[in-house]
C-alpha cells in the first residue's frame, strides 16, 4: 500500500482534526479509503449499502455533533446517489467531507465500468470540490493530498458549515497484500485553523443603536437553527427584561417561555397590521411559517437587520436593510450590554413600546387556546388527532425529527408545547428524501430518545436507511399512513382535480409493517381512537426501536386540517 | 392556465414528434407539466413516487422503444434523484427528455423550499441542458419554449442517443382553476429533423480494402448493443461465407450460431497468442469480458477499425487505428458487397486465412464443452448451479435483464445458449442502482416475457421500483441471495481481509419475501437442490409477476466460481 500511503494518512489528518465518524458504502475502487478509516481505530464506522441513505445518515450525525463526518463511496453513479444529501447539507449548513473514489481520467468515456464525469459532480452544492492527481508517488501530489485534506476539513467547519468534496482517482492495486504494512506515517502534518471571532466596531454599534432607538416596535425572529443555550439565555432576557417579542418556528429551537410559536395561525387573519415591527431582527436559516413571510413582505419593517454567518445575502422577507455578519448569540449579548448601559444612563423607560409585546402575546395566547379547543374537538381519528395524543404522552426529553410535507406542518402546530431536546427537519432543500436516514444518524450518535414523525410516502422513499446493521434502539418512528401524498388534497389547486389520486396523491395500500419485520423493528398499528392510549404508551415504553403506524383517512385528514385553519382565522 | 400554455404545448410537440411514454413523479411545482402530459390523451403515463426508480423505469422503457421517454419531477433534490439514471442513459446512449420543474432564479439560496441550483445539474451526463425563462407571456419565451422542445426531442434521438434536460422554472399559480381551458393550442409548430445516412466515399473504401487484404487474420467483435436483425444477418453471412470469427458478450445481442461467446473463459489461458488478429473490427458499446480487453491490449492488432456513431473516440482496447463513423450494419453490408465483388473478379480464394477462424472455433467449442462438464459437476447448491438449472427450463423467448456485479458475470457464462429476445444490463456506468426499475420499465412496454437476474444487494437497493402501481405481469425476478455483496469474496484482494464481511460484503439476513408480499408478487424460495426443479417450473409457469429467491452460501459460491475458472484455465 506504499503507493496509496497518502490516502492512509488522510484518515490520520481527519482524526487529528477531530473527525470521529465515517459513513461507508462498499466498493472496490474505494477500498483503500475504506480500510484507511476502518483500520485507523479512531473512527466509529457506519456502513450502508445504499449511498442515498448513507448520505443522509452522515448528515444526521454531523447535524448533531457539529463536526464534519466523512462519507466514502466508490466510483461511478455511487457519487450521484450522495447528491440529495449533499445538497441538503449545503443549504442546511452541515459539515460533511465527501470522499468519492474515481477512476483515473484516461478512462472517462471509454466504455469502461463505473466511470462517469465526477469532477465537480455536486455542482454549486459543496463549498468546494477538490480533485487529487492519481500519481501518488510524486512528492507534489503527496504534498497536495496533505494540504487538500487539511483545507477540506477546515473548510467544512468554517461558518457557514457545509459539505466539501474530494474526488480521489485510484489505480490498481486497490487492496493491500497480506502482511503489508497499513498504517499512517509517523509524521503526518496537520494544519490547524485558528478560530477567530467577529466583533463589531463602536461606529457600527452607534449606527445600530440609532436605529434601535428610532424603532418603537421591535420584533426578533429566528429561522431554523440548532438548540443554542447561550442564544436562548440572552433572548429570554431580552424578551423578559425588555419586553421584546421573540418569534420562532419549532425548528428554530428557541425555548423562552413567552416566545411566539403560533404566529402561523394568526398572521394570516385580518386586523393584524399593528403587529408590524419598525425594526425586525432575524437570524438563522429557513422559516417554516408561510404566513410570517407573507406578513412581513406585506408589512415591511422600517429597518430589518439580518444576523448570521452566511456567505450570501439571504432576504426571504424582501426587507433586509442591514446584513450583520457574526454569531447571533454574541450579537445579542453585546446588544444587551450596550442597551442596558444606555438605558441606565440615558433613559428611565425601556425606550420602546411594550404594548407591542403585549399585542403579540395576546395573539399568541389566543391562538394557542383556540388550538387546544379545536384539538379537543377532533372527534374523528386523523393525523392531527393522532399526533395530538402522541405529543401528550411524550414525557422524557425526546429529540424530534420531522419529515417534510404535512409532517412538518402538523408538528409546527402541535409540537410547540413539549420540551424537546431539539427539533430537526431537512429544510435545506425541503425534499421528501432522507428523513428516515437522518433520524437514524442522529439517534445513533446522540443516544438520546429520538422521535421521527413521517408520512407514508417519505417513509417508503427512504426505507433503505433501515438496511443498516444495528439500528439505534433509542429511535421511535411514527408513520402517518394516509395512503399517499395527502398534502396534495389539502393545498389549494390539486384537491379538486380528477388527476388527484393517480398523479399527485399516488394512492397506495403499502404499510410499514413488513419493512419493520424485515429490520427487527417492533411494530404498532392504530386505525382508530379506540384503545389508542394504551397502544401509544406501549409504543413509547417499548425498550428498543419501534414504529407506530397510524392508518388515517386522507379525506378526514383534509377535513380536520381545514376546519382547524378555518376556526383559527 | 393561459400563462403556462407553452408548457401545455410542449406535450403536444412531444406527441407529434412521436413520444408516447411519460414517467411522472408527483409534485406541485411540476403540476402544469404533469397535467399537460396526463391530459393530452396520447401518452401512456407511469407514476413513481421515488425519482431514482422513476428515472430507471424511463430508461427501461426508452431502451426498448428507441424513442425518447419524458421524465417529469418537481423542483429541488428531486432532480438529483434522477441523476443516477440520467448518467446511465448517457453512457448507454438511451434517449430521455428530462423535464425538471424549478423555482425562478430569484429564490435561489434564499432559505426557501425545494430550491437548489438546477441549471446544468446533470453536468456532462446529458447531451445538452436547456433552460427556459420564466416569463411565459413574452413572445420570445414562447418561441424559445417551442424551439427548445423541438430541439431537445430531436437531439435525444440523434445518434448517439442520450438524455437531454430542460429546466423549467414555474411561478404560481401551478394549477388550472376549475373549468379553465387546458389543452394544446390549435397550431403548434413542430420542427421535424430529417434523417440522413452516412456513406463512405470510394477513396475510403479503397484504403480500407487495402488493409483488409493485408490482413490474414481478421476478427469482428461487438460490444453492448441492442438486438439488430440487419446486423445479425450480415454478420452471419460474413462469418459463414468468409469464415471470419465474430465475437460478442451476451449483452452484444449477436445471434449467429457459430459466433464466439466463451472468449472470457479461454483468452486468459496460456498459448492463445495466435488468436491475435491482424485486423480487429469492433462496434457497439462496452465489452463485458475483461480477458478479451487484456488479450487485445497485450496482443494489439496491426489495424483496428472501430465503427460507430459515437461523438467521442472510444479506445478501450488501446489499439484503434481507424474511427469509422456510421451504423455497423450498413458498414458491414457495404463491406460484404465490396468484398464479394472483389473476390469474384480478382481472387479465387477468400483472401485470408480460414485456419484462424478454425482456431477460434476450437477454443470456443472446447470452452463450452468444459463449461458443461463443470456445470454438471456442480453438486453443491450455489448461485451457479441455480442459474444453470433455471436457464435449462427457460423455454419461451424471454428478454433477459441482468444486474451488475456477479449477476452479469454469471449470465455471460451461463446464458449463452438460450435464445433470448434480447439481453440487457446497465453497463453504461455499471452501477448497482436501478436494475429492478429498468426491468420493470422494459417489461411494461414490451409485454414480452422478461427475466431479471439480480443479487440481493442490487435488489434491495432498487426495491422502490416495486412501489409503482400495476407491476408488469410478464416479469419474473430471480434474486441470488447470498447474504451480501458476494463479489468481494470472489475477486482478488478483499477476500482475505478481516474487514470483508463488515465493510465489503455487508452481510445481512434480509430476504425479498416481505417486499414481495407488500407488492403482491408471487414468491418462491429455494435453499437447496431438493425439489428445485418443481419450484423453478412453478415459478416460470406462474401466471403473473413472480420472484424466485435462491438462498446460497457465499463461501460455497466462491468455491464453485473459482473451481470453474480454474478448471477452464
Amino acid at each position: 500500500m506504499a503507493i496509496l500511503q497518502p490516502l492512509i494518512d488522510m484518515a490520520e489528518i481527519c482524526f487529528q482534526q477531530g473527525i470521529r465518524h465515517v459513513v461507508i458504502s462498499p466498493g472496490s475502487r474505494s477500498a483503500a479509503l475504506t480500510l484507511a478509516f476502518a483500520r485507523h481505530g479512531g473512527f466509529q464506522p457506519h456502513v450502508c449499502i445504499d449511498e442515498r441513505s448513507a448520505g443522509f445518515i452522515a448528515l444526521g450525525i454531523a447535524q448533531q455533533i457539529d463536526s464534519p463526518v466523512v462519507l466514502i463511496c466508490t466510483s461511478g453513479s455511487a457519487a450521484y446517489n450522495f447528491a440529495p444529501a449533499v445538497s441538503e447539507a449545503f443549504f442546511q449548513q452541515i459539515p460533511l467531507l465527501v470522499l468519492t473514489a474515481d477512476r483515473p481520467k484516461e478512462w472517462q468515456h471509454q466504455y469502461d465500468g463505473q466511470t462517469i464525469y465526477q469532477t465537480g459532480i455536486f455542482g454549486q452544492h459543496v463549498k468546494r470540490s477538490f480533485e487529487i492527481s492519481p500519481d501518488y508517488q510524486h512528492p507534489d501530489v503527496q504534498w497536495a493530498i496533505n494540504r487538500v485534506t487539511n483545507e477540506a476539513v477546515n473548510l467544512a467547519s468554517i461558518a457557514p458549515n457545509g459539505p466539501v468534496h474530494i474526488n480521489v482517482p485510484i489505480r490498481e492495486p486497490f487492496y493491500p497484500s497480506s502482511g503489508e504494512d497499513f498504517r499512517p506515517s509517523d509524521q503526518v502534518r496537520v494544519i490547524k485553523r485558528q478560530e477567530n471571532e467577529a466583533v463589531w466596531p463602536q461606529t457600527v454599534w452607534e449606527e445600530l443603536l440609532d436605529e434601535w432607538e428610532n424603532a418603537s416596535n421591535i420584533l426578533i425572529a429566528g429561522g431554523q437553527g440548532k438548540p443554542d443555550s447561550a442564544l436562548n439565555t440572552v433572548l429570554t432576557r431580552i424578551n423578559e427584561e425588555w419586553q421584546i417579542p421573540v418569534l420562532g418556528d419549532c425548528i428554530a429551537n428557541l425555548s423562552g417561555r413567552e416566545f411566539i410559536r403560533h404566529h402561523d395561525l394568526f398572521l394570516g387573519t385580518k386586523g393584524v397590521e399593528n403587529l408590524r415591527p419598525d425594526l425586525l431582527i432575524t437570524f438563522g436559516m429557513s422559516f417554516l411559517s408561510k404566513e410570517f413571510k407573507l406578513f412581513i413582505r406585506k408589512n415591511p419593517p422600517k429597518y430589518h437587520w439580518h444576523l448570521g454567518e452566511d456567505a450570501f445575502l439571504a432576504d426571504p422577507f424582501q426587507s433586509v436593510t442591514r446584513d450583520i455578519p457574526g454569531k447571533a448569540a454574541s450579537f445579542f449579548e453585546k446588544l444587551f450590554e450596550k442597551l442596558d448601559y444606555q438605558s441606565f444612563v440615558e433613559n428611565s423607560d425601556l425606550g420602546h413600546d411594550t404594548a407591542f409585546h403585549t399585542l403579540w402575546l395576546q395573539n399568541e395566547r389566543n391562538a394557542r387556546q383556540k388550538k387546544h379547543e379545536i384539538a379537543k374537538n377532533l372527534t374523528m381519528f386523523s393525523d392531527l388527532s393522532l399526533l395530538d395524543i402522541i405529543f401528550k404522552y411524550i414525557k422524557n426529553q425526546y429529540q424530534l425529527h420531522i419529515a417534510n410535507s404535512m409532517s412538518v406542518r402538523y408538528a409546527n402546530l402541535l409540537a410547540t408545547e413539549n420540551e424537546w431536546s431539539g427539533v430537526f427537519a431537512n429544510r435545506g432543500t425541503s425534499g421528501i428524501d432522507g428523513c428516515v436516514s437522518t433520524a437514524i444518524g442522529a439517534a445513533r450518535v446522540t443516544g438520546r430518545p429520538t422521535l421521527l414523525i413521517v408520512g407514508d410516502v417519505a417513509f417508503l422513499y427512504d426505507r433503505n436507511g433501515l438496511l443498516i446493521d444495528d439500528l439505534p434502539r433509542n429511535l421511535k418512528i411514527v408513520v402517518l399512513n394516509n395512503s399517499g401524498g395527502n398534502i396534495f388534497r389539502m393545498i389549494d389547486g390539486p384537491g379538486s382535480l380528477p388527476e388527484l389520486e393517480t398523479f399527485f396523491e399516488t394512492r397506495h395500500s403499502f404499510s410499514a409493517q413488513r419493512t419493520c419485520e424485515d429490520s427487527g423493528i417492533a411494530y404498532f398499528g392504530v386505525s382508530g381512537k379506540e384503545g389508542i392510549d394504551i397502544v401509544i404508551q406501549n409504543f413509547l415504553d417499548f425498550d428498543g426501536i419501534a414504529l407506530l403506524e397510524g392508518f388515517t383517512d386522507p379525506v378526514e385528514n383534509t377535513r380536520a386540517w381545514r376546519e382547524l385553519k378555518r376556526a383559527l382565522h
